[in-house]
């Protein structure tokens, strides 16, 4: 585990130094380019940034393109958590314990940040300098743009709303997750495998199904550290979800079973990548990562 | 201009039926695609559309190509207008003589509306079915992707909020609508110009100037018509920007100054097309519609 420490510690770096190479100067004009830095620049765990340098160890993909392919998959992310937070929707004036967007600064900008950050990630995955077949490029975007609209997060988000103070299935909760966090997870996976000129559908369609059973495995864990851990560990107001009488898998399941769901999909994960051989071993460090977090 | 009279007729036509079927099927389980249907279906004038097919009477692109090109730019002139009604921006309860999306739905359906209207277009462009070479298409999703960010739109956008209130001088305004509206009619133009495979450069500098100065004229045109029309007639609120206390053309210029200002922009467009002949009757004739237009 050491060895993937050390990786962890440096991909986490060069995270950072991609996605602040990416972001727009600041500007003297407006606060945008200000607001748009912060709500990037946060202190977030980059979990979707970390899967895709997982996935870039197992395919060869040209640099430059899974770099543009981070800083899209988190301005989506950061777009997605600014709008989320907006009075409007989950009203959240914490965000990885800084003031969240609009209380920094105010909701006409965090709205404009939010559409900002979204148009700013299809400029990067059209970059002319990609290095990748404008095919595969093209794939690219198009699998993003599905992930994250009305066959993906923002229909997450919607069935989100929809479903608070309703008591719902666990089939309904499984597909309202596998839209709202789910879509984007998987997208980052199959776009780094995309953004090898040489990729072989097998390859993707195993990094398919590794990323969606991270995805909600992830929210499953999401949903018992909402419960059991504190603000200051969390970074965020815990127990929300309670509070806004949200169903979680917690409140459907109890947490012994919640927990024993959350395996079930640790060991999907594992086994399917066991092709890729030693290959394997950051995306299993990763699955092994999410699902032993405590934030 | 009987044979424009009927073109206009045919395409408008042409886009409502264009739009409704790239549009999502209603869903039964939330708001979202219906509240997107309202939103764009709401009897809009569709310049930027026509400025599209009048180009593509210049140039020979795929009809897929150009369908696909007019939802994009419709979806995201829809969405910024979902935004820009939100309370936290304008506060608009009326667009088209209708209720506004936030009105007619929710806060957060209209977020979720704007942003899904976004990454909708993105969709459209990169589909693998339009018949375009891979580099030009993924060019016209990078010129949209930087019309509408933040060096564009969205910049546009915050530049509006940033100068309410403000005395502000005449290349400040300039600069705020070129980014505002501006950017997205240019781009409009540019992506129908990029569908023909076989297009050439001069061409496409000269559809850049003359989209530029249509979005000029068609902004100094909606700030005189801000102040004579009536709501009947325009189908929004009039006299927002006085209200708002918002610099335009007519409190910097002064009606007469303002209308020699729009007269110029139509001169120069008129002008710069004249190369092509014949072929810029389309053209010619949209820029006389919008210089002529009442509402």
């Amino acid at each position: 585990m050491n060895d993937f420490h050390d990786w962890l510690f440096q991909k986490q770096a060069f995270v950072e130094f991609v996605l602040e190479k990416n972001l727009p100067k600041a500007s003297d004009e407006t606060h945008l380019n200000e607001a748009i830095k912060y709500s990037v620049l946060n202190g977030g765990k980059r979990m979707r940034s970390l899967l895709v340098l997982a996935v870039a160890e197992i395919v060869e993909a040209p640099p430059i393109a899974i770099e543009n392919i981070i800083c899209a998959v988190e301005f989506i992310h950061a777009y997605s958590l600014v709008h989320d937070d907006m009075p409007c929707m989950d009203n959240d004036d914490l965000r990885r314990g800084k003031l969240s967007c609009h209380k920094k600064f105010s909701e006409s900008t965090a709205l404009l940040v939010g559409d900002s950050l979204q148009s700013i990630a299809f400029s990067l995955l059209s970059s002319p300098s990609l290095q990748i077949n404008p095919k595969n490029q093209l794939q690219i975007i198009h699998i993003l743009a599905n992930a994250i609209g009305i066959e993906g997060m923002a229909k997450g988000q919607a069935l989100d709303i929809e479903n608070t103070n309703k008591k719902i299935s666990l089939d309904k909760l499984m597909v309202m997750h596998r839209f709202k966090t789910g879509a984007l997870i998987n997208s980052a996976c199959l776009m780094a495998v995309l953004a090898s000129n040489n990729y072989d559908k097998k390859t993707l369609d195993i990094i398919d199904t590794y990323s969606k059973s991270i995805g909600l495995m992830f929210q499953i864990k999401d949903d018992i550290l909402d419960k059991e851990a504190s603000q200051e560990v969390l970074g965020k107001t815990p127990g929300k979800d309670e509070k806004y009488n949200k169903a979680t898998f917690l409140s459907l399941l109890g947490i012994t079973k919640s927990k024993e769901l959350a395996a079930k999909y640790y060991e999907e994960a594992l086994t399917v990548i066991k092709p890729f051989g030693d290959k394997a071993y950051y995306l299993a460090s990763m699955a092994e990562l999410i699902m032993t977090r405590s934030h």
